[in-house]
């Protein structure tokens, strides 16, 4: 998950954002560090090549050049290539996040309608949200790097509880050339159909309601592969990274201190101004690059290991430990 | 919450916004101050250095630099990034203030469906709506600086008359690493689902109807606490502030009045301009700022405690006072 | 309601928008004559003293200031900020706009589900929807400058029958700091409740139908008193507007006819461009303006007493004169 | 409806969006050909004049005109205008083409819901649909120029078959000042009522999703309605057409060709470069202002006749001919 | 569908997406080359012309006309349009892909609702998802090239077995001008009832979800069709188009270097810069045209065979195969 920096930047004061400056994870420093030292190498070997070796003529037409593509420079449109790919990257993004399983709604209404503290009953609810959670490690297997790790294989699954063995053994038995994933939320769904049949959810209507929000977990895990197997078309973020970095390519020679050159006002070696820039616009870009595809490693990719984790141990807690512990009714405090 | 001035505001005259302008609490004067007048130090301490300590060769060295800072200022893309990333978290601030919690709705459908004018259809009918401002209460504490502060301690929650000591105690009996948001409202279903069993609710539509409203108050403040674990990712505010405090750092030097400079026209001593543009960039990024985590304790930012005191004293209205006080049926005005 | 241009401008002519430029009602004329007067006052009285009172020196030192303020007034980032201001003003003011409260189709539903012919259904029809109607009328009084005037105290809804005597007691029962804005809605849903229980509605689902669209209506105008309690924060418009007002004060200065300056090309005495630049500038500002805050007597601002009339007057032809006016069933036209 | 591209742009290629560039309906060479030419006069007479009737003086006073407009030309913010304005008429294009109501889904579940294949069930299931497509009537020859000029008065509904005559003579008897666009609307609701009534729809339930398939239609039309009452303000078009429009007019006069200008390179006679701007900007406005209202009679115009047939033809079709023609339960080609 | 370059750009580093660069399916160098190759064909053949045919006053004729074009490239707002266009057509891709259908949901609901494992059970199951997917297969024939080569006439669709003869036998009997994507969608709905009828579903409000999930399929798919029926006018991507066309047809002229001109710096006989500028055009360019039609051939365009295939399979697969396969009720891992 993104750097949390809500804290420090919850009140407004002069020096908020001046602190998240200083910060390491997450920042820009640290975003683009490693192209800056690159950028800034070949800008003082040209520097020093221009300054030591070329003799009168080779400086002249140098800074004939260095005229000429400092004055067309401006033909790059970063500002708005930049604005608009990050603001449809960032809505795409939103969408990802808002789509990527919080079981609590499913766990709260299975804890509601599937009555009962037999054993059998517990069952029931332990095994709807669980088939829900294998279906999401499944997913997440398959998208985030992060998670493809933890389970390199499906008998990790196994290993890590979220499946059990005789599952495990179902699951393989259905094979095909398409994905898999509804195969668990079949389950669950049937399992919770059976528990109506046993009396244990009070109602068709409630049986439905605890269908639904499964097939609302599922539906958002669906369309998390569905963006996945159609991303943006390539052509977008290729060519606006294509011109941010060619622009400081070209950089390299245009903004050169060349005395020479007829936008030249004072030789201070070190090129500050198009350093800011590069910070600038280089750091922009990689809002994008981190938005446009959230599964990877960043600091500010999903924590899909967290979540599954968060996921089973409150799911679990709240079909089985949360049932029946209401309390009693009482006049409250306000009572007149 | 945002400092209110829509009355003053709704029609429009010339004059209208003018007053605004007149304004302290909330203002861009209140927001930038601090920051203009250290601003505004460095610039004079610089135009003193120059005009008063310089000599000769040294002013026509720092007109060299005024120039080359003053014709690359144009390098920083300040207006395009703050468009963009004021519209992006004015969105997102709208998405929370949609999801605050506003118990309305949830108090009006318990008091329709929770039948009876009994002293236990009362407690049912209280309980539940009190059970949703727990968890609201529970969910502003982690988020919002002044609700913290009015609640330092789960202690203060029953002193305030939200939790009753039982259930305090019931609360506290579940302990485990993640968050703990769903016991209240898992109790508000088990509440409503008891009503239904006892009659209180007069069908099994209706107790459907009561868990969905609480669902829908749920899952706002999950999503409240969602997007707290998942902000906006770092680099992207960072960028922008950094931009807008750089540019001005440079225009320290950048716009001073120098006689030697290509620029120069008058001497006007005070960076009117400068002043101006500071004022506008500056406060256009406070606009960003404050609505980028609107759980401090700014002006602009939103009043947690005021909106738990305005639900719990209403829906305890709506649910005790209100149910049953319905005008007998009568031919209205207009029967003809 | 805005000034309605549709049918003058529903076919794409060359000259359709060229005549929209001659109304006056709900034009740009309208709405900024008043500032370009006094600005235009001001550049005369600023051009008439450069003309006839200045000295050589000072005419050469003003040349200076012209100068220096001309060059600079690109500072000023105001296509960038007005292009996102409105846009943002304008979401706001479409969201405002949907949710203003239409009531055909509750009444159309509490037509179709409290079924019967006699006194006492149509008094329940129609007490559902005047109820509905009393929430409406409460919330404009307190928000739209033209409601309030209508209906300056509780007393004139009495009069205007909207509210019958009765339940004006009943309604000023209940006493508390909050908004009372909930109560006519309570006795809408209490009524319906009723109307089940006495078999006028024939089923528990149609019930919760009737319940459903109330409270759709209901949320709309709740929503309406939220944004009006938090609106954009104050720094936006102030900035938007603080731009474009100093731009053109400075621009008095900045957009003389001043021979001595280096931008001079002709005197033409009257600054033909700048009033252009005026107009569409301060035009645009005016969009923002009236559709941020809709609830005053511009011309574009929501009409809100038309709406309550026509309201009142449909919804109770539509549950009393429209009921059980079927014409009968009968083979159509196209019958082979 | 707009002009059909589809065919021709589906794969991209070289000269996809150049051949488009060939035809004639709603193409820019149609939307702008008057306005360009009459444009194009004016220069030319402004051209004549300058070259055969001015003396030398008259020149130099002529081409400083021309550096002084030209130079100002710059204070229009026309891409930023155009560009926020577009966006916004296209998204309520969008979503008035999103509800301008298709009769598929409603025509289907009646006939998947009213039973049987008596004359009496063809009946209930004709009239449902027919009364439906009354009101869309209605409202398109309010909205649209085209279905106003196809029927002209009610009267030509009944001769088109979409109104009986006695249904005629029902709504004849409703009178009042507000429209009465929901008195079919109300009739096909309390039809599906009787139709439950009588056991033509076996369920309530079954009747509610009828009422509610027909009540999304109606809303749908309502909005159309409500978007044609209250517009967007007018000054914002205005202000755009105003500001393309003075553009050109001022270029007229910046863009000639003028010897003594000081931008003067070489006289080209025909003004190619600001030939090209007036086509893309003076473009780029048309799309605006075609989308803008799109109830006339443009190119790009919905189709509400067309509309009105094809739902009348096609709802009839599904209700009557299609209902009961399903195929017999087989085994597929697949079964194993 | 898109190619997909996810598993390379998940994790941010520098050069990330440098790689994708190099890659030529859905690529800029894919899309653009030709046009590229044209254009710098024609600037050499200029540029040829000059250097070795023009005598020196034809030279100076030509740097006057290449000033003048030079100087007038700004006029065309490119970088608006392109930001405004690709944005808007983006948004109507998402929202294309959104609907494209996928029968995920569908068939797991009619597995979860349509009970038993008789052959008969099996038939219906079978039957209503087959019966969406013809409808999908005739939609898609009319939208997508790729899959109208596949299924040129409506016979194929019975050889490739998604209709059986029967089946088509039925279909072909209903004539009429308009199109009849509705038909096979009315057969699934009417199974479905029947099962209902057969006590195969048990319970209405369980058929009632049936149908609901196969409406939301064909709303989907109707809304496909009704977008293809009414694009976005034709002028907004004409001119869009064309800007892009006839700025790089202007630069043929007005980037030649030529030693007579007021902008010569040097002579690179290359226009590094200018191609540079070709490539980001109309690279950014080839992003819009190729969403906004992606039904043709080209990489990044929905693969609407692939989807086909994989519906097809995977929702025979789920009803037939995965239908009752739950794993008996147990303890799971965690239990305590």
């Amino acid at each position: 998950m993104p750097v949390n920096y809500n804290l420090s930047a919850s009140t407004s004061r002069p020096w908020t954002f001046i602190k998240l400056i200083f910060k390491w994870d997450g920042s820009v420093w640290k975003a683009i560090w490693m192209q800056y030292a690159v950028w800034l190498g070949f800008y003082f070997i040209l520097s020093g090549y221009y300054r030591w070796i070329m003799d009168i003529d080779q400086k002249k037409t140098f800074a004939q050049i260095v005229d000429y593509t400092d004055r067309r420079l401006k033909y790059f449109p970063l500002s708005w290539m930049l604005g608009f790919f990050v603001a449809a990257v960032m809505a795409r993004w939103k969408y990802l996040y808002n789509i990527i399983g919080w079981m609590d709604n499913t766990a709260l209404i299975v804890a509601q309608y599937v009555r009962g503290t037999s054993e059998r009953a517990r069952m029931y609810r332990r095994q709807i949200v669980r088939h829900c959670m294998v279906t999401q490690a499944l997913v997440f297997r398959d998208l985030s790097v992060r998670c493809r790790k933890r389970f390199p294989t499906l008998d990790t699954l196994v290993a890590a509880g979220i499946l059990t063995q005789h599952e495990f053994d179902v699951f393989e038995e259905i094979q095909y050339r398409y994905a898999r994933y509804w195969v668990p939320f079949q389950w669950a769904w049937a399992v919770s159909y059976n528990a109506w049949k046993e009396g244990l959810i009070e109602g068709a209507y409630y049986q439905q309601i605890v269908s639904d929000t499964i097939r609302e977990f599922r539906t958002g895990l669906a369309w998390l592969c569905n963006y996945d197997w159609c991303p943006l078309p390539m052509v977008y973020p290729t060519i606006v990274c294509l011109s941010v970095h060619i622009y400081f390519l070209v950089a390299i020679v245009a903004r050169q201190y060349v005395q020479e050159s007829e936008n030249f006002h004072i030789d201070l070696v070190f090129p500050f101004m198009t350093s800011f820039q590069f910070i600038f616009y280089m750091g922009w870009l990689k809002v994008g690059e981190a938005m446009l595809n959230p599964w990877g490693e960043d600091d500010d990719d999903f924590e899909t290991n967290l979540l599954i984790d968060r996921n089973l141990t409150m799911s679990l807690k709240i079909v089985d430990e949360g049932y029946g512990k209401t309390p009693y009714l009482a006049k409250d405090t306000f009572w007149d």
